[in-house]
C-alpha cells in the first residue's frame, strides 16, 4: 500500500485545518513539547487534489531536544478497506527515509505487523 | 475477557472523577483535539456499581474532523491478576461495535495479541 | 541490553532539561492528568555522566487517581544502532520492578516483541 499524506501545520487559516496543534512546545528549534492531533488526507498522488485514498489520524507530538522529530501514534483508514492499521513510532522529520512500526488492527486489518517506511516528497 | 467500561466525560462535579479532559479541543461538533486522561473503572455489570473487575487507564484523544472518534493508547489492569494489557486503536465512538488493537501486555500478560471488540451499552 | 534511565522531572532550570512537562495535571497526590514529553538519556552506568547509551523519547501521561502511574508511549535509540524500539504500557513510579511492552521497532529492530523490565535505581 503506498500513498501520500498531507501534513499541513501550518495550513491558511480556516482552510483544509487537518492538523490541531494543542501544545506550543518549550523549544523553538527542535519544538520540542509541541503536540498535535492530527486528520490528514491520504492521497495516491503528491498533489492533495489527487484521489483521496484514506486518513491518517492520531498524536504527533516533538520529542526530540537534538533534531526534528515527532512521535507518532496514528492510524491509518484506507477508502473501501474496513478497520484501521495502527502505528508507533519515531518520526525523524528530516531523514529521507524512515519507519514506523506498525502495532496492530482491526477489522480487515486484525493482526496486522510490520513497518510503514516514510519519505518526504516535499516540504513547504 | 468481558466487562464495561464507565467513561463519564462530564461527571458530577467532585463525584466519580476518573476522566481530566487536560485539552479542550478545537472542533465543537466532534471535539477534534480534545485530550483526556482516564482511570474508569471495569465492572463485571452495565451499573457503575456493580462488581468491579478492573480499571481502564491512559489517554484518549478526539482525532476526527468528520465524526467523533477517539484514538485510545491506554492500558487494563484486571482484579486478582498481574500486569497491564495495552491497547492501541481508534475508537469511532457512535459505531455500534469497533476494535482496538492489542499490542502488548505485562504480567501475565506478556506477549498477548488479538483486539479488543467494544460496544456501547449507554450514553447519557 | 540493560542501561539507566535519566529522568529528571524536575531539573535544575536550564541545566538538563530533557523532559517538558506539557501539561500540569488536576490531581497533586498522584499527578493524575500531568502530561511530559522526555529526551532522556540512558548511560551506561547510574550516574548521568557515565558512558551514554543512547536516549529515550515520548510521552508520559499521569493516569492514575489511586498511585502513581504513568502511560509510557516512547522510543529508544542506542548508541550505533540503526532505529528505534517501539513501547507502550503502564509504569507504575513506585513499584519496585515493572514491565513495558515492546510493541515493535523499525532498521535493525523490525518486527522486534517482547517487554521491557525497569527497575528504579534512585529518586530524587
Amino acid at each position: 500500500i503506498s500513498f501520500y499524506l498531507h501534513d499541513l501545520f501550518f495550513p491558511t487559516p480556516g482552510v483544509n485545518v487537518t492538523t490541531a496543534i494543542v501544545l506550543p512546545g518549550t523549544n523553538n528549534a527542535t519544538m520540542f513539547g509541541m503536540v498535535a492531533i492530527i486528520d490528514d488526507k491520504l492521497t495516491e498522488g503528491p498533489s492533495i487534489d489527487s484521489k483521496l485514498v484514506g486518513r491518517a489520524k492520531g498524536i504527533l507530538a516533538f520529542d526530540s531536544i537534538s533534531n526534528i522529530s515527532l512521535l507518532a501514534s496514528i492510524t491509518l483508514e484506507l477508502e473501501g478497506r474496513d478497520g484501521n492499521i495502527n502505528l508507533l513510532g519515531q518520526n525523524r522529520a528530516l531523514d529521507p527515509q524512515r519507519e514506523i512500526s506498525i502495532v496492530g488492527g482491526s477489522g480487515e486489518f486484525r493482526f496486522v505487523q510490520g513497518f510503514a517506511t516514510l519519505r518526504t516528497h516535499s516540504r513547504e
